[in-house]
């Protein structure tokens, strides 16, 4: 394969080397963290008086912990670290609980982000001869903006085009011949349906690749999305607490997520015990921001799980390389006592043929217990009216999720097209218990 | 009053040197529409080979205009005159009706009209001490994302709230202090409706400022938002076409909208024989870029009517003056044989105090006859038992409108919120006459 690197210097660049260029760098943000009011206090209180406090990155376990519930009650200038009229813009994730987490720019910051996005973008192989329709919300929300920055500074022409309008999307996709789009999985899963639904032919578009995120999903989803529209897809990681998208993004060996450790200082850590683990092993992401000045974030506790690959990349990069994201430590389902992670379930789920595009994870309460209905979009090609085939299907996704998860479910078979359609993040779970019980 | 410049050389530029500049830009840009299809054809069959066929301003006539419809027949790369791959975004209008109209920029186009959109925000007084809440669309609409980069290059810190949800709108203004506001001005005027019914009061906000554009609207609407939420309220004038917003703006003088001259040629032609008028006169608004290599548009007629001013303006900039567009050639009404302009109405309807923030104009056919009726929502403080001071309004608003107009419409009150309210450009005309009579 053809590598092509945005910043060879910096994406191939020795461990030591790296490893020194990120002590230098933390002992910056260490600097700049102190001019705001909460790390002033926190860093203090942990005997932290100035960057020269950190010697080597081990250095790093001085620093406590920034939690989400830090940010908020941070809210509004709690980090921020420089004076007001130097901001240009901020970003706010709206969050599914609770008080935005804000984030502020400068220009600078902007520009480094900005770079970020490019060097992930341009590492999947996009050059500025590419069309890069952006099918995802513009705003507040990162994921448009930064990828749309991402992708002019790449020098491909760039659509606008925002989330939603499918039927504008395939027509903007024709017109412009667009090659690579961004979007959330269950977006373009949802767009491939469409296509078949509005007899859009796959040779009427030129499509051949997609950067999806923003929502975990499964090894199974990526290969069916390939699959179905023939497209390559990249897995992209990002948080609006790290700016946004270009935190960590596939190369093209698609085996795990290089996270730009010139930029941000990756930790996996035991979410119960908050010790680090070693290379390999799964738990909390903990990421410390090193790019950004107007808000400086130290050893954030993301709540997402992952963990680094202790191999090396084929393509020579040497940072290292984060595992898909298979949940949240807070978006754990406790059923009937049983720790379950929807993304078990997608796997199952996305696995089979006979599925569909669709499916929704279903909690209810029946007298003390807790009950699990997984409502599953069977597939374009299967027939409702055939009760033999869709009884043994049932039966099959029953067992094999009882096996993954010791829980035996409801399963419902549902028309394709008939569960609801969230054209930005997907909303999987329906938690119907009552909350006080 | 202390003014400030953008660009002072070139804001204060004299007449003649800003008429030179704009031969020599005019030369280059009849070089680059040459290497278009669509220009090389329609160029060369008006005799010009070369940018050095236009010696001075007046050769601007030998140059054939451009419209909406050659805009369309071109689609979509027949206004192209780069290679593809030095675009790096497109914008496309949706339009009211047809296809869309597509607009390509390299990096250079980006950067100049985003200092275009810079100068017309900082001439109104803002600078980097400013909050700038951006209530308008992003994506392919040009009014986003243009007054974005423009708020990002005064330095201003830009909240990209977009535009809806207005709840969100008002929590955004009291946690980060927003004093300048862009959105359209019915959204303006139901920001103000909100603001009373979920009793956000004024003091919760520092608002001090809007650009308000997208939409033509009378002085009278202006005066009224600027009234009513006690802020400043710019015109702003732009279309896709020409980029998109940063083709001409308010000063503080707030007499006019400045034509930025340096990167745009303006002027007014009689929309039946074509001829240019002299300044001062009402006719059809004819540009020419000069700003833009990507996409020439050269004498483009937008259809949009106004005058120069043909007095200086008291700020000192030597840019000519367009008077508020009052309305476009083509969404002229003709009624029962009359012709009746949308902003004639909203003239005498937003003058009247005991009338509310939002009207519709519907048209029908009773039989030969059109019908006009006017829908007007009454003020939050009037009270709709009144019947007598009801009917007394009506009666007013009737004859004003006559007297204005020469027909006689029908006047229906509503209740204050009762008419459909759109977040986006206003659809104040609804012609439910048969098309094909
Ligand atoms: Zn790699
Ligand atoms: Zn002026």
């Amino acid at each position: 394969m053809n590598f092509q690197y945005w910043n060879s210097e910096i994406e191939k660049m020795p461990r030591q080397d790296l490893e020194a260029l990120q002590v230098k760098k933390l002992k910056a943000a260490v600097d700049q963290a102190l001019k705001t009011p909460f790390y002033k206090e926190r860093l203090t209180g942990a005997g932290i008086k100035s960057g020269d406090d950190i010697k080597t990155l081990s250095d790093l376990r001085k620093i406590p912990y920034t939690t989400k519930h830090d940010l908020r009650d941070g809210f509004p200038y709690g980090f921020l670290s420089i004076p007001k009229e130097e901001v240009v813009r901020l970003h706010a994730s709206s969050g599914t609980t609770g008080a935005p987490t804000t984030i502020y720019f400068n220009a600078g910051d902007i520009k480094r982000w900005t770079g970020y996005v490019a060097r992930c973008i341009y590492g999947t192989g996009c050059n500025k001869t590419d069309v890069f329709q952006n099918m995802i919300t513009y705003g507040l929300f990162t994921g448009g903006l930064g990828f749309h920055q991402g992708g002019e500074e790449v020098g491909m022409l760039v659509i606008p085009s925002g989330s939603g309008n499918t039927t504008r999307q395939f027509r903007l996709m024709q017109d412009f011949g667009t090659t690579v789009v961004h979007a959330t999985p269950s977006f373009l899963l949802h767009v491939e349906s469409k296509m078949k639904e509005e007899g859009v032919s796959r040779d009427s578009i030129k499509l051949r690749k997609a950067f999806a995120g923003a929502e975990p999903y499964s090894e199974d989803t990526r290969r069916r999305i390939e699959e179905l529209l023939k497209i390559d897809v990249y897995n992209s990681y990002g948080l609006s607490e790290m700016n946004g998208p270009g935190v960590a993004f596939e190369c093209q060996c698609k085996s795990g997520l290089h996270l730009w450790e010139d930029g941000y200082i990756g930790e996996i850590i035991d979410p119960d015990t908050l010790e680090p683990l070693p290379d390999g092993q799964t738990g909390e992401l903990v990421l410390t921001c090193l790019c950004r000045e107007a808000t400086p974030i130290l050893r954030y506790r993301t709540r997402d799980l992952s963990s680094f690959y202790t191999d090396a990349c084929a393509c020579g990069r040497t940072h290292r390389r984060l595992r898909r994201i298979t949940g949240r430590t807070d978006d754990m389902l406790i059923i009937n006592g049983v720790n379950v992670f929807p993304s078990q379930i997608e796997e199952v789920v996305m696995a089979m043929k006979e599925v569909g595009n669709n499916y929704l994870i279903v909690l209810e309460k029946e007298g003390v217990l807790d009950r699990l209905i997984v409502k599953v979009e069977v597939g374009a090609n299967v027939f409702m009216d055939d009760s033999r085939l869709l009884n043994a299907l049932k039966e099959k996704i029953r067992k094999t999720l009882q096996a993954m998860i010791t829980i035996n479910p409801k399963v419902e078979l549902h028309e394709s097209g008939a569960l609801p359609v969230s054209e930005g993040k997907a909303k999987r779970v329906q938690d119907n218990r009552p909350k006080d019980v």
